[in-house]
Order: C-alpha cells, then sequence, then structure tokens
C-alpha cells in the first residue's frame, strides 16, 4: 500500500512517445449564436422523421437486454439501397459496412490494412483525422502535398502519381469533396491513383458527397472491377444526422468482409441501427434542404468573392476562404461577433459553414465589419 | 481502367500480415428456444423503463443534425453516482469514461498505453477480447498463466507477481469475476500486480462485478492511490443493457483525460448517451434481477455437481463446468436440444449463461440427458 501512495503519477511516460504532450482533436464545443464551425446541418430533423425514429426506438428498447445484431444486415441493405439510389451505381449490401461515424470505418480500414511497418499516404490540407487515425494504429503517415499544378489547393493525377510512385504506401486517403478546402477531385486522379498503386487500398472519402456541384460523379461509379477501390460516407453532413453517429462505406464485398476481423463486436447498438434505419427510410426528408444549403454556399462564394477575399471553389456545405492577414484574430473578432468558424491552420484562410439564410446573413454582416474594420487599420 | 479490371484481388496479401486467414470473433448468432450462450440478461427491459428511454430519444431526435456533446458530461456524471452509489467509493464525473462497448474502453486504454514496442500481459484463459484488441493495435500480447496455485484457473499474487517481473508489461489485464472461468480475483492479487509493476497501466476487467458472491470487494475500492489502476465495467451483463452497448471504467483523473487523445472524436452518440441516461435513471430497476440470476447460477452450480460434472466456483451470471469427455460433442447435443451454450475452446468445459428459472430447468435437463447418454455409450 505504501508504495502504491508514494509513487509520482507520471502519467506522460505511460503514454505512448507519440502521444506526450499532445492535445485532443475537436473544434471548440461554444455556445454562441451562429454555429457554422463544424459543417453540421443548421436544419432540425422534420417531425414525421422524429416520430419514426422515437416508433423505432420503442420497439427495440424492451429487448436491449440481447446483443444487437452482430453483422448490422438490415442497415446494410439500406444503406446499399440508398447509395443505388442516389448514384445509380448497383450495390449489394454485402458491399456496404459501416460504424459509429465514418472516423470508426476509417480505423477499421486503417486496423485491417495499416498498422506498424506500414504506410499511409494523403495530400494535405485534408480531413485532419486521416493521419490521426493511422498514426493512433501504428501506421506510418506521410503528409503529401497538394498544389502543385498550379492552384494553391488542386490535386492533379500526375502530381498524385508521382508521390504515390515515391512513397509506395500500404493506403492512400483521397477526400472528394476535399475538406478543408471544399472542391471535389476528378476522377482520372482517383483512376490514376489507384493503377498507379497496386499494392495499396485507395479510400475515397466522400463525406461531403451529397453538396457537390452539377456534374460531379462520385468515385461510386468507379467502384466495379476495382477490388482495392474503398469510398466512405457519412449520414453527419448532408444527411443532417450529426448526433446520430453513422458513417458507412462502399467497397469489394471480400474487402468489406476482411473488416470484420477489426471491428468490435456489435461496435452498432441495438438503437444506432434503428435510428439510422428509420433516418434512411426517410432520405428524401433529410435530405430537403442540400439545395438550400448549396445556395447559401454559392452566396458566400459570391459575396466574399466581391469583399476582396479569397473562397476556394466549393462542392461542399462550407467555403474555405483566404485573403485574411491574421486568421486567428479575425476569428476572434467573428467570435465576439457571434459567429463561431472554424480555424484549420492554414495560414489568411478561415473555413466557413453554409447553414440557413439568416445565418449567412450574420456571418457575412460580421466579416464585412471585421475586414473592413481590419483593412481599415493597415 | 484495363489495368484495374484484369487486376486479381489477391485480398489477403493487402491484409495486415497477423490477420491474414484469421476468423472474426464471435459467438454464432443462432435463433434456438434457449440462448445461454454470452452471458445477456434473460429478463426483457422493464415497461416503465422502455417509456423513460423513448421519452429520452424523442427529445434528442429533433437535433441529430448537431454532433453530440464530445465529453458526454451528463453520463460521465451519472456513471460515476453509479458506481459510488452501489460500491460506496467516491468518485468524480472526472473519473469516468465510456465506450461503445466496454471493448471500445479497453481500445482506448491499449492504443493510449499500449501500440508498437508495447507489451501487454494477461492470465489465460481470461476475456478473450483483450489479446485481440491489444494484437489489433499492434501490442504485443504474452499469454500468462493460471493455475499455478493448484486450482487449475487459480491466479495466485505469487504466480502473477512472477509473471510481471519476467515479461515487464506495459499494460496488465486482470479480469474479476474471471470470464470464462467465473471466480472474483481476491483484491491481493491486484494489489501485489500493482506494486510489481510500476512501469504498467494495470486493468481490472469488472464486467461481471455485480454478480459477485457477498463479500467480494471491487477493484473501485484500490484506486485510491494508484494512479495506474483502471476498472473496467459495462451495461451489457448485470444491467441488462448488452443492446444499449455500452461499457465503461473509472480510474484517476489525469489518466481518463489522457483517453481524450485516443478516442474518436464524438464517439457516443447522443442517442447513446440519452439512452444510457434513462437506464442508469433506473438503475434499481434495471439490476432488479441479478439475485434471481444468481440463485440460478447457484442452482447450475449444485445441480452440476450433483450429476458428477466439474462446475468452477462462480461469481458472474455464468458458470464454467468441466469433466465432458468431447466439448464440441456435448454443445452440438446441447444444440440440437434447443439449448446454445458457449464452447469457449477449453478442452472439456463448456460455458452457460445463468437466465430465468426455465432456462435452467431446460440446460439442466439436456446437459442430464447428453452427459447421461454420453457416460453410458463409453
Amino acid at each position: 500500500m505504501d508504495v502504491a501512495l508514494t509513487e509520482p503519477a507520471d502519467l506522460q511516460s505511460l503514454l505512448r512517445a507519440d502521444l506526450r504532450g499532445g492535445t485532443p482533436y475537436g473544434a471548440p464545443q461554444l455556445d454562441v449564436p451562429v454555429r457554422l464551425n463544424t459543417n453540421e446541418s443548421s436544419y432540425d430533423v422534420p417531425p414525421e422523421v422524429v416520430e419514426e425514429i422515437t416508433r423505432a426506438v420503442t420497439g427495440v428498447a424492451p429487448h436491449l437486454n440481447r446483443y444487437p445484431d452482430r453483422e448490422f444486415t438490415d442497415l446494410r441493405t439500406a444503406l446499399a439501397a440508398y447509395l443505388t439510389a442516389t448514384t445509380g451505381v448497383d450495390l449489394t449490401p454485402e458491399q456496404a459496412w459501416a460504424g459509429n461515424g465514418s472516423n470508426e470505418v476509417l480505423q477499421h480500414l486503417v486496423l485491417a490494412f495499416g498498422g506498424p511497418d506500414r504506410t499511409a499516404l494523403g495530400f494535405t490540407p485534408a480531413y485532419s483525422m486521416h493521419p490521426i487515425i493511422s498514426r493512433s494504429v501504428g501506421t506510418t503517415w506521410v503528409d503529401g502535398l497538394r498544389g502543385q499544378g498550379g492552384q494553391a489547393f488542386d490535386l492533379t493525377a500526375e502530381s498524385a502519381v508521382a508521390q504515390v510512385r515515391e512513397h509506395q504506401p500500404n493506403l492512400v486517403f483521397l477526400c472528394s469533396p476535399n475538406n478543408p478546402t471544399g472542391t471535389a477531385l476528378d476522377l482520372d486522379v482517383v483512376e490514376a491513383v489507384y493503377a498507379a498503386a497496386p499494392r495499396a487500398v485507395v479510400v475515397v472519402d466522400e463525406a461531403y458527397a451529397e453538396f457537390a456541384r452539377p456534374g460531379t460523379p462520385s468515385a461510386l461509379t468507379l467502384l466495379e472491377g476495382r477490388p482495392r477501390l474503398v469510398v466512405t460516407r457519412t449520414m453527419s453532413k448532408a444527411f443532417a444526422f450529426a448526433g446520430g453517429r453513422l458513417g458507412y462505406l462502399a467497397a469489394d464485398a471480400e474487402l468489406v468482409d476482411a473488416l470484420r476481423l477489426v471491428r468490435l463486436p456489435y461496435h452498432l447498438s441495438a438503437p444506432t441501427q434503428a435510428i439510422a434505419l428509420a433516418a434512411l427510410h426517410h432520405a428524401d426528408r433529410m435530405l430537403a434542404t442540400v439545395e438550400a444549403i448549396k445556395t447559401q454556399r454559392d452566396r458566400m462564394v459570391t459575396e466574399l468573392a466581391a469583399m476582396g477575399l479569397d473562397p476556394v471553389p466549393s462542392d461542399a456545405n462550407f467555403v474555405l476562404f483566404g485573403g485574411l492577414a491574421d486568421a486567428g484574430r479575425t476569428w476572434q473578432a467573428l467570435l465576439e461577433r457571434g459567429v463561431l468558424v472554424r480555424d484549420v491552420g492554414i495560414p489568411h484562410y478561415l473555413r466557413v459553414t453554409a447553414g440557413t439564410p439568416a445565418e449567412t446573413d450574420a456571418f457575412l454582416g460580421a466579416i464585412a465589419e471585421v475586414e473592413g474594420k481590419d483593412r481599415s487599420e493597415r
């Protein structure tokens, strides 16, 4: 007993070396009037969907003493059907997989195909959880480069292929539309990367796909004949279901089946399965605000450009904009005006989510005030 | 395009080497009359708790467009209060942590304190997810031995300490009551292991603690002054909430805070938090069947011994019993009689969950028939 009581805690030395002194991922969760920092939908779940969700939970609640369906077959069937209905790509339930948020399906991929002595390559700036999840399971992360084709955040097939050849990764992460920059990839980049990396699993993170501008095809159209290609999706964004935590992916059935080796058993609770099913049953209602959000996005791009700022073309529900003398100072000044946006760590840039028309008004009013003032002070 | 279409799949070569040819964890999910194979509760959730769960989901469903509270503060507060109320050990919300099942909190521990070039030690047979989770994130697993003290499945302080000194692990897994053998550890084993492993995080998996025989103290009573000690719990067993997927742990607040470095952001959905809170609010109702289940457990121990079989003393909601000529054959013969039990891979032993009195009748009737027949055939 004395040993225990007198011992110094020294927690840092017990932690895995690469975690020491680190800070957890996550945007500040602040209670301000206009929250445009995490690319959530600003629109509540419609009452008739709330009703069906409630009914679904009432159905499963009496049997919560039992483990859920470990293979979540009904949910996989509904997810495959949703993707087929919205993209025209025929998919079977065996090609669909899900987790508690797309982060978990990404973790499954890294656990299965990454790990110690293996390398994952992504093209920075992209979704910051890709390196965090890769490293957290011991995979070496290589920060690839964007902007080798002229435009600051563009990724060309030529540049991506050269980097893939150089690093010979086991996993490649592409992100389309790319977060935090907003632009969708041309599918020729995906095709070229896949062909140039014959020993890699190629992941296209399409978390924001439903917001893409007209004529932007999904990488799902490339799945046929590409057994190493994976497309990840989420219900958190266009589906307005961030609180339900349901991410998913589509890929070759054999690859999907291998994820059963690394998922934690019964990882999707019975209510999670039932609630996601209820929401998918009302996909048209859940997606009803997508066009309105795209309108606000396009409005922000236009207005920010008119102010002399530098918005990046967006296929997502957010806009990254540059031209700021001090992004941190602008972030703080917006917050003081009740508008929370995201400082994604790119100097001179901030990211703002497209919400309701009133939220756009509030944001544009605040940024005009802040940047007008800032410019007059220079 | 041709490259992709003609390429052989060869998925196994893409998989992490240690996963190749593996099979996923999990007991068969078979639809038979008497399911006594996964240590679930056989008792449905009471109607008044179903009502409160439904009400809770109706409350959060309209706002599922928003991410949940990433720090799940209300749930941590309720979990700490539950442990304090049931064990008398004062715990703060900062000392509580949760995941989608105890497997996820175990994974958080291994991600934070294990990983490549690190070692975890457990004492086999114990919960088989301990090695699976450790290895899946690249941690070297050492199978320690039980039964060095005379009894086949006992673990003495002397034996555990000797093995800890030999292997110098970064993580030690103890399991009390031990699954699949059923017996609780004496706390002197925990104290001795902790003192003998000054560079290790010591995890006591108490998934079945609420079923322990009278006078069995929890390792929670040892937390004070032991900043490297962790006690994991689950709502899946005594709490009759396996479908809700809520595992948790208690430890020093600084250690718990470090788990934020490795959890996936927003890992607990808004409904998961709300439903678990509703269930915790009715802890007395959810735990009401524990004594009835213990009665069936004790009855099975007595009856199996009377049949000349060899049940292991149990502090859990299951009984491991030996003395079987061929455990696989007995498992199959019980299944043919509508009774599903668990073959945990220990030769001559099977594990059976304690359920309702009628389920005990069915199991005891079937095993008497099977083993009687088996013995007469020899």
